[in-house]
């Protein structure tokens, strides 16, 4: 429970609507507290911290001007959300986040009605908050909508669709404005010191409600907006401030722009906002903020405070001892150097994640030839599609689940046309603490029906390696898709060597069940396969499958287990049914994979047993299936 | 062959090359015969019309003043792209376009050196051409790089992205400007009477070398781009000049922007693009279209001369008699009207395809409940998916390779939140004569693997309409996949009945074998299983399948026929085998579908005759598996 000699106002609040029982005057003090009890509860348990930090002014004014939940409140992102959190009814909890059963890391719709929508990925609060907007206004109802996106996230493609969208709105016949405030929480733009006095004389000026009221009253006076004279004063207004803040880009897509504003100065927000609440239309409220604010560790160390595990607040993060052994994503991190240095045609591109993607040395040792490209999926597979019509040889490292962000151009652009694009897809299958929104869970079932695509799952570190390079020298679109997290640790072979295309390993000839498992699965279902005495298959290939090898086990077991971390519907496994169906083939067959239902936050392990593909969970399914595997094995063989 | 009495000219140009060996003025009069040429061939045969019409002369001029294919040439979207196609080596055979095994209605790399990348979706030009650009950089190669867009693609957020990262590229450590020129297509924007002479004004001012060459000398005399002092002057002039042009949004991202510029004054264009020609880095040229340029009767109706049938060029389109079936998108278009009168809560959204997805009456009898996202796929969902947050019951109307680039927003925003969201897909599976790039063969797929949806895909017109009340009313996301063009005609009874979820239709009960057919392919399906005797399920859903009568008919059956219009990787097909996996039966099971092959353009009865879907091909494939089924039927049963 909290402490209330050290929290004595936060103690008080469980809702927004005790909050709003404070005068203004203290809300700086909440804040403060709100600061040190976030920084205390994440340095007990760990998680996103920076980006809380940041936004610890914006969160307390909002709660306190708006009428949370009746207004709408859509963070973008999400990561930020902690200390909405804290003020909306999970203070008590927040301790328990990413943890099973515990607060979900992300505002999650089922969770708490303050969180009105469930995000993880980016870019998507415009959209959602129009929409919402829209609806409350065509039903007229009059609650607000707030969006708070950053300027990272403003970046990705949809922001802009939304925000075009929502500017233009108004000048469509039938169509009305909608009324809808995005706040753009600007941590990263640098503004000069010899601009900033203009900066904050602006920000001041254009959020005060004379200038506004002077504005609208110069509307009426001068006609409609659609007329001459009204247009040549906007244009004129905001092309002067267009001289000093970058107003001008939102006022275009039809936004009226406000800023920028220091966002850490409650009553320089709250006067903005408070202006802002009485205004029609779409607004853009430009605020600039510090990542980790009030942490000086973290505000020197943005990166390695965005996320963090549980730390001393005195002394910070204590730097972890070297791990025993390394990620998959260190393994794609050193390959590319490597095959940078063989390969003057490989190109790296990452969407805005250098550090989760292993790219860092890679930036660092070949600059000329790292693309990150900001958060701009679609963007970065058809930039590789482009590199590769000229001979390059892009490598798109990406997430799972942000790949889903990027497919129709890896179907349009890269797989219709069968260039030689290499997807190095981390974070496949599941996931854990991240929740549902950051699961992997579906890939192997949307990248094996695009036809050209050669697809690959690697059983360990080492066939990681070698994987990725025959990915890199296959002519055509490859993919090579790997979990979070390290694998069984097996050493890694410098070189560049690369497998056979379509061939799997025989890893244990048994009896009288084969399984067939695919990628980070293998080796607990090769434990399984030992203690039973059955066949086991490192399956490697996705697509194409190793025919042959199926087809010689379909000749001599009584059937097959197919195991993947990925759904079971249209999953790897099911290649392999339809591969024997094609055969004329009929055989009993297993599936065991991830369900068909999102998976809640829990650590990966957690999840794969619930899953039932650990050792135990599929010795279970196996025995369920075949009681008579139960008994000794007949026959057994080694590798 | 081409006339050389009436094509002096066009008649001596096979290649570019030969254009090339022209003086300048007698560009327009080249001009004037490729329009005629252009007018009369796609007279002959249909075809995309009004978009060519409007880029005739930045044709010529692009590949009169650039080494094609040396230098690369990008067309967005693409079906603006005859023009391109008559002066490189296509001239001749430009009458068979979109027929089978004729010139492609885009462009395509396989088909000719010139079309440098596959188009077909919209907004990938300047990606794409970025990629290339920065290839050929990287190796030292001096060739030039030119994206063509229009506004309208430029809307689609992708675009977008590669704006921002191609406009930022300078700034970064160890990255070079890309050079490339984007040429923003401009056919839509009112440029109002009394601003025009300024525009024209400052087009002509932009692009002299004269202003130019003061600009880059002025850089020079100021120090570095980065220095305070060149900014101001940069900003100045942007500024200066945004009060009249829309150059500020393209300055903010970091491109130079020369214009507007009219597209149809050769020696205009010619003007600007020499000047440009001679410039570095990111360039932005504004130039103003018509659409159907100089043919009067397409400019007055460009949405009706996008693309045509077969004409008479004296006469015009002629009014098509009513069909006398509906098609799948009047079926939809009806009920949507008829559900909106029905559910005050009901929001029709289209990305920018209004005609094609059957929205035009919609649009006008309920306009505030009608919205065009613009070419934003990814903005439509998400913006469903808020709207649904407040009650609102959103249909997302979109072409089934679009929904492609909407899908982490429907994994994201709506699946996983489990948002009551129906997707009225159309043209799904087979698509035809646009080719792979507008093919719908992978979305039963792509679909049936997230968890939540529900998915259907009705045999004829009525269950359509039955479908997508079902949909509706369903509490949670769900789609109707009906394909491109009419069905077999069933009458369509008014109401706005539903469909027991998960429940198929057994339609006719025989024996040995059992016929599981989905959407389209119902019908061939009926055709055969009567023919043979045997037993025929029209599906009805995908997802969740009818589990109940599965496992009875696989209880009397000797084998399942699958049959769907979907790729068979991980299709309908496969939901039924992963089923029956999942309960231990064994049976043999044979799955017809699309192959594992990106289909090229021909007539969507071509190439389902292709793929064996076709009666004869589903007669013929059953008789290989089971040629008992030959002989007699012992026993006949009808539905």
């Amino acid at each position: 429970m909290i402490d209330p000699q050290r929290y004595p106002r936060l103690s008080r609040i469980a809702v927004p609507a005790d909050l709003r029982q404070f005068p203004e005057d203290e809300l700086p003090a909440i804040a403060e507290e709100l600061r040190a009890y976030l920084i205390e509860q994440v340095a007990r348990v760990g998680g996103h911290f920076g980006a809380g930090l940041g936004v610890i002014e914006l969160t307390v004014a909002l709660h306190w001007l708006y009428e949370t939940p009746s207004d709408r409140l859509v963070w973008d992102v999400g990561h930020q959300c902690y200390p909405h959190k804290i003020l909306t009814g999970r203070r008590d909890s927040i301790h328990t986040v990413k943890q099973k059963d515990g607060v979900a890391p992300f505002p999650k719709r089922e969770e708490s009605e303050y969180d009105t929508f469930g995000v993880g990925h980016s870019s998507t609060s415009i959209s959602a908050a129009l929409g919402m907007a829209v609806a409350l206004q065509r039903g007229g109802d009059e609650r607000r909508v707030v969006a708070v996106i950053g300027d990272g996230a403003i970046t990705g493609g949809m922001a802009f669709e939304a925000l075009a969208h929502a500017g233009g709105m108004g000048a469509e016949p039938g169509s009305e404005e909608p009324n809808l405030l995005v706040i753009l929480n600007d941590n990263q733009m640098s503004i000069s010191e010899n601009v900033g006095g203009v900066t904050r004389m602006l920000g001041r000026l254009t959020g005060s409600r004379t200038l506004n009221a002077l504005r609208e009253g110069g509307k009426k006076l001068l006609g409609d907006k659609h007329g001459a004279p009204a247009r040549f004063v906007r244009r004129w207004e905001e092309h002067w401030k267009g001289m000093f803040v970058p107003s001008t880009f939102f006022e275009e897509l039809g936004f009226h722009y406000t800023g920028p504003i220091d966002g850490h100065d409650l009553p320089a927000l709250l006067g903005a906002l408070k202006t802002l609440k009485t205004l029609k239309g779409p607004q853009l409220l430009h605020i600039i903020t510090t990542k980790g604010k009030g942490y000086e560790l973290a505000e020197g160390d943005q990166i390695g405070y965005h996320a963090v595990g549980p730390f001393d607040p005195a002394q910070g993060m204590v730097k972890k001892a070297a791990a025993k052994k390394p990620t998959y994503t260190d393994v794609f991190g050193d390959w590319l150097c490597d095959m940078a240095a063989a390969d003057p045609g490989l190109m790296g591109i990452t969407p805005a994640m250098r550090e989760g993607s292993g790219l860092v040395r890679f930036s660092r040792e070949y600059p000329e030839r790292y693309f990150d490209v900001a958060i701009a999926e679609q963007h970065a597979v058809t930039l590789a599609a482009g590199m590769a019509c000229e001979g390059a040889r892009p490598v798109v490292a990406i997430y799972s689940t942000f790949l889903q962000r990027g497919y129709d151009q890896l179907v349009h652009d890269v797989a219709i046309q069968n260039l030689d694009v290499l997807f190095a897809i981390d974070r496949g299958g599941v996931v854990g603490p991240d929740g549902a929104t950051h699961a992997g869970n579906l890939d192997l079932s949307y990248l094996r029906c695009v036809p050209n695509m050669l697809v690959m799952a690697p059983a360990d570190e080492n066939e990681c390696r070698l994987m990725l390079s025959t990915g890199h020298r296959h002519a055509g679109p490859a993919a090579v898709r790997y979990p979070r997290g390290t694998g069984p640790g097996v050493a890694i072979q410098p070189g560049l060597d690369t497998l056979p295309i379509g061939k799997a390993q025989l890893r244990r000839r048994g009896g009288p069940i084969a399984l067939l498992a695919f990628g980070a699965v293998v080796a607990a279902a090769e434990e399984v396969a030992a203690s039973l005495g059955l066949t086991l298959v490192n399956m490697r290939f996705v697509k194409p499958l190793d025919r042959a090898l199926i087809l010689e086990l379909a000749n001599d077991h009584a059937g097959f287990v197919t195991l993947e971390d990925n759904v079971v519907a249209g999953g790897a496994g099911s290649g392999v049914a339809e591969l024997l169906a094609a055969e004329g083939i009929t055989l009993p067959i297993l599936h065991l994979g991830l369900p068909d239902a999102f998976q809640h936050h829990a650590s990966r392990e957690e999840l794969l047993a619930e899953a039932g593909l650990d050792a135990e969970g599929i010795r279970r399914a196996l025995l369920a299936r075949w009681p008579e595997l139960a008994l000794p094995p007949a026959q057994t063989a080694s590798r």
